[in-house]
């Protein structure tokens, strides 16, 4: 699509060169054929260094945008970033993709659903029901149990398990919402990522990035219903117990324990060796490691314990 | 079913003029054709205007019942309304109901199930081990992720989008229990009706309606791992963040967002433009609109940021 | 497997006698041509008494081991089980197994698997999607709505009805870590059975057993979204409300009711009759019946309401 594609699709005039936009990224990570935009004043810093070809912004903050990059300026540009979304989304399935390459000794049932352009590798088993999306990738000895669904561009590692009706890569939870209250799809065109040596319980949802990836390292351990929202990272060999869930762009370091109901808000960053007692609230990002929280609001387990003995003399 | 079969079911001796019965309903709402029931006291002041063809009633309510309206008396009116309801739950699948009925450029997998009597819109993508029940509707536009169950004769709007593995219009958790503390299941015999431009992500559970309609408006976002109990309303453009839940009945105005793991009582009402906090525990109703609230107990989230202060000082 | 191949997968020296090894087990249930394990010091008294053939311990607890017993050295015993349990695994699906057996009157949709060695029982409806793994067994009058899964070697018996998307008998979370903090998979050989008269709604997760079985007594009622951990046991008429979760060897007594949202730790027991108000966080065992509960930590619900009552006090 080109820039003055793009214009038209958010009903802009647009008079500079004309180029080739393949995609559309944050500032931080945008190559310079991709679009930008800033949703929010604390991005701005990051305006200035961003490598973006074109950025969305409103009139305000045209001032930071680098010489050599284009800005599209327009009211809301979180609402016109949803509008364009939608124009990079890949189709779901694809007839002209090559048909899908099933490993030696894979055995995959007839009532799964490999979509075209999907890759499986060396002796899985892929259970009935299994869907595995457009240009998909499953490693070598995974074991993908009924009524999985891996959606497009996902890519699960070499000796997974994944168990039944569990949802990776669906979209995450990403929409504008204007000035009358309605509500504009975020088109999520990112993926999801699931590294070796991974079990993940039944029905989890992990959401695919909305940019980039959402990523399982290696070894990590998911036991069931549990939410992870879009661009999260999961370090290797942390473990979520049930019904544990991350808001969108928390970064768990490795060997994280999320106890049973805990949750923690989105944007976070935990320290590697954190464990979160049962029905943790995590706010905050936890820099030093080694330590075990609880409450909520979260503070240190020990601490949380005689809050709790201080808390029920209240009574007396 | 004619009045005097129903007797027979609920083993009572009946001498009435003998009447076709064609459904079950609350006292408000059921026709003149329906049967009801008391099942509580304090729908006694709905007895007087109920328009039913016949209530089942315990003998102490029987002097509320109109003279045009048959009391049929029963020990456990609750149980035997359970009883009953088996008799008027419509077979799952009916293959003497017409092929399903496909619109104009949609693609249905080879692999999804759609039952006899359902219909699809134009334009949708129904992606593989997709159920779509009898007489179901889906409108337009529509996307249906791999692994989604519509139950039977629940609708979908145009322009919806509904992630892998949710569950629409289930059978809501009713029963009676008896004396001796066992249950009989009460037959969910209303539906779920989805209305235009929602999204719903994965692993989501929203019951049917007892009688009646589950119902979701127009421009409604709801993410993962989400409970909606049978009879909820939920209004234009309201938002569900992952975890949260809605027990049955209660209904939200437009715009209210629930946080991460909050949830409400049911039979409750929200006011138009309510947040609640993450893990907000929603009791009673909400009148006043455009306040935010968390905590549970719930109070104003300014409160409890305050409460969460004082309460930490305890340790001091 | 012979003792002898058990010691060279353990990369240990042996020299007792070989016999034949049928299976893993606990120290209490183990049979005499089974073999255990020591994981925890407070199983030490088990020790004395086990009917195992052999017993895989570590250094320092050989000495209770019984003479009849062969004691298999090894360092980290948790570890060594984890390593040896996968062997135990049966196959996921068998296809040297007779085909599957389905009863009279019942209606089994073609796109349902049912997998070789599974039987079904007379008058169940199967719908579209679902999967029932090899030897499983279901009852009379049972219905399976679609995309529900239901693993090897569990039963569900008669007249019950499990909602679609529902998982039985997925692999419990266990695995032992080492001290480089990665994790090594318990394989759960056990199983989980559902009695009769049983509901359970959809998006639920049933954990099989690590060894023996994961029960759901007869006439239980469970809404959507609910976790219930491996070794559980859930007493006649108990009712588990949406959201709620049970870990791993919890014993409900009959007719206790856990609200929404609420959970228990593992291996605790709940006296019959409890109810558990929503939220609640149940950490301890309740031996007394037929009271309420509320909060986390936990209390008698009329103590928690009268809490609330002074916390609030604070803020004046």
């Amino acid at each position: 699509m080109t820039l003055s594609n793009i214009a038209a699709i958010l009903e802009i005039e647009f008079s500079a060169e004309d180029i080739e936009i393949t995609g559309m990224n944050t500032l931080k990570n945008a190559m310079p054929n991709e679009i930008s935009f800033v949703s929010n004043s604390k991005y701005i810093k990051d305006i200035e260094s961003s490598n973006a070809a074109a950025i969305i912004v409103s009139a305000s903050l045209i001032k930071h945008v680098p010489e050599n990059c284009v800005a599209l300026v327009v009211e809301n540009s979180y609402w016109s970033m949803a509008t364009l979304s939608k124009y990079f989304a890949p189709v779901i399935e694809d007839n002209n993709l090559p048909l899908a390459q099933i490993g030696e000794g894979s055995i995959v049932s007839s009532k799964a659903e490999i979509a075209n352009g999907a890759k499986i590798g060396k002796n899985c088993t892929i259970l009935a029901h299994v869907y595995i999306g457009a240009e998909a990738v499953v490693g070598d000895n995974t074991i993908i149990y009924p009524s999985v669904t891996v959606y497009r561009d996902c890519k699960i590692g070499n000796d997974c398990i994944i168990h039944a009706n569990t949802v990776i890569g669906a979209d995450g939870f990403g929409f504008a919402t204007n000035h009358l209250g309605e509500h504009r799809k975020i088109y999520q065109n990112g993926n999801a990522v699931i590294e070796d040596d991974v079990e993940i319980g039944s029905n989890v949802s992990i959401d695919r990035a909305v940019f980039g990836t959402t990523l399982i390292k290696k070894g990590v351990r998911i036991d069931n219903l549990i939410q992870i929202g879009h661009n999260c990272e999961i370090g290797e060999y942390s473990v979520m117990v049930a019904q544990s869930g991350l808001a969108g762009s928390t970064k768990l370091g490795r060997n994280v324990v999320m106890g049973g109901q805990s949750a923690t808000a989105g944007h976070i960053e935990i320290a590697p060796f954190t464990t979160f007692a049962a029905r943790s609230g995590v706010t905050k990002s936890i820099k030093e490691s080694g330590l075990t929280f609880g409450g909520f609001p979260l503070m240190e387990q020990k601490t949380w314990l005689k809050l709790q003995v201080k808390i029920a003399r209240l009574l007396k």
